[in-house]
């Protein structure tokens, strides 16, 4: 039986299935994906869906139609295709955190090799302060197939100003105030875990003042943007 | 005289001198290979027959005209020109692997790090326990010219789930089960062997748990996928 | 009311705001840039005002329209959007260097990795004597917001031979004849920061003798060029 | 005066400025160089004349029109531009070496990271072994401005097998058998000084003997290619 929300938020899901696969270019042109290890998410307004890439699409080819409508569980409701595996955690992250509009997961290499260490990336740079509000967390060693996943993160951010995590062994999370929002997340997330490694190669850098930190942070939310 | 079996499997052998054309391409958009230093083969289904890149052929100009045609001991069967100096090791891991279809073999910067080392990429990343079921193991020293680096890569691959092998102060090799299947865990192993080398610069991160290992390679050969 | 300045130099500013806009297409072109942290400005000739992006502009998408035009306390005179967050920086170059007609300001990753350590790159290399005459100097720590980080850069600079400053935990500022002068500066600091970086790695570089930096800076300024 | 060279060598001429025009597209392919700072010269075949870059041209404007023409003293011959201001340089091998056709210089990151703890790359890879026949020398300590720079590169290269020579604090020059080998060996120098740089981060890779070195570079003069 088809789903009568389709129907329903028939719009709204084409638009929100363009935008996915739109951001989805992003993951590539900003180096943070090999092969097909990387996925995008974003909610559906006004209605418990979320749209999600297909399991193993590649990202040069990638349309509309390799696109897949989940519910807040994780279950297929539209698309030909076996949605991401990831498709659990981004479901659970959507169910705990109504306010998180979309979510990103990556493996890229500076972000997953902090991740591989079990090390948060000290803030030390304005941009950090900027966009995440401080140091970037470690997030648990979870095995897929069950809630693991999904839990860790939500455990992480929920009470973080950061909205990046970096679970152990495996690589982030990153979530926003719209698909796009967690690619910028990514992007930016992906871009300090390289400029921080390599600053701490040849001595470590002095983290930022918290009170400083605090002042960045509150002003990036408040002023920056047009 | 021209071998009877290419009039017999024509279709097949065209069909497949266009897939590994087509692979080709993967090499360098995926920052796998400089200059011409990399080849990727593939089994003609049904024949012993592969289907490798001529010698020297750069990959921004590669047609089907660049594929070189050989039987199971290397020798050129149809092509105008040399095949790849690798070809002798492509041939023996077709000869002693029959349920190998495909062979990829690079000098990819980070996989050929490792290999310099003769140091195996121990399994600290959820990735490289979906991909290769462990750590990435290290092959003999084995001059260029006769058998040597063939067996090198059977005995190492033969009992292990890693489809690639370090060869020692050379670089990596990969098998799969069809041609794209090997360039796939060629790009993987880059990924991987950068990404544990670049946390490793700052820390040893922790292996995965032996059983974590095993149910990740599991779920990943038997739930992953369309 | 309208500024009378923008009617007498409107052949000027409009030539300046294709200059502009063309330059900022240097940025990710040279790998100098992260989504939309970095910016370019140049003088407007015979007039106080200066050309500089929108902030949150993205580059591949940039046109003439993106372009804010604002005289030197940082007041907006034209342009639709916001001026880059950067703008106050930009605009006490311009009151303070009366000879700086470029202004540029990135996160490249590898002198934002020295900018971290607060550490300045030394003069190991033939290049860096050619284009900055010694070594890389390095910035205070001062909070976007007030006059603190064009302070910090023009007291830096003023007696410097450089036109590259690592602004400390932030990332680099550069300056020049020109828009493009700027932008060569940021490109070749990236490139000298990213080289000494790496030859440091494994062991240090001697510096070059003072007397030979002299003469490269001074055969550089009087007979390399057209 | 026109020299009557020109006209008595102009289909050679003109063949030759399209070569060199073309390779100058490999630096930047390649990942060689940054904004100007490489160049590629090619002997005109029958007359003591090559021809280079001018100085300070941009690789993706690069015509024919931007080659000089250049006697084996490094003087211009024909062309509107000054050449390259390594012209010097490239006269000095080609008055030194008559077997040399083709020669490069580059500022390529990690060759130059080598140059700069004057510190030669040792023939720790089978690839080192295939192309340049052992380590890659250090050549000496030179300015620009007489014939310092060439000198110290033949002197370095007459007795090597290497076509490879690392300018101390200054980066890499290659010669080759013609325009196009040079440009090889300087993409191939490249690869092989980023590898075994990235090797010895984590340890230190073993010497390969010298015997199969040997045999590795007899076989690949001898035996690869079409």
């Amino acid at each position: 039986m088809t789903d009568p929300r389709l129907a329903e938020f028939r719009a709204e899901i084409d638009r929100v299935k363009q935008v996915v696969t739109d951001l989805h270019a992003e993951l590539p042109a900003n180096d943070l994906v090999t092969w097909t290890a990387g996925n995008v998410s974003e909610r559906v307004p006004g209605v418990d869906l979320f749209v999600i890439k297909a399991s193993g699409a590649r990202y040069h080819t990638l349309t509309s139609d390799d696109m897949v409508v989940c519910d807040l569980d994780g279950n297929r409701v539209e698309g030909e295709r076996k949605p991401s595996s990831d498709t659990a955690a981004h479901a659970y992250v959507y169910r705990a955190m109504p306010q998180v509009q979309g979510v990103v997961h990556t493996h890229s290499t500076y972000a997953t090799a902090w991740s591989a260490r079990r090390e948060p990336i000290p803030c030390v740079l304005t941009m950090m302060a900027d966009e995440f509000g401080g140091d970037i967390p470690v997030g648990p060693f979870a095995l897929i197939g069950d809630d693991s996943i999904g839990r860790g993160i939500v455990e992480t951010l929920r009470d973080s100003r950061s909205r990046a995590v970096l679970m152990a062994n495996h690589g982030p999370f990153t979530i926003g105030s719209s698909g796009l929002d967690a690619v910028k997340a990514a992007v930016m997330l992906e871009e300090v875990a390289r400029t921080v490694h390599t600053a701490r190669l040849l001595g470590e850098p002095q983290r930022i003042d918290q009170a400083d930190i605090d002042r960045l942070w509150d002003r990036y939310q408040n002023v920056y943007g047009q």
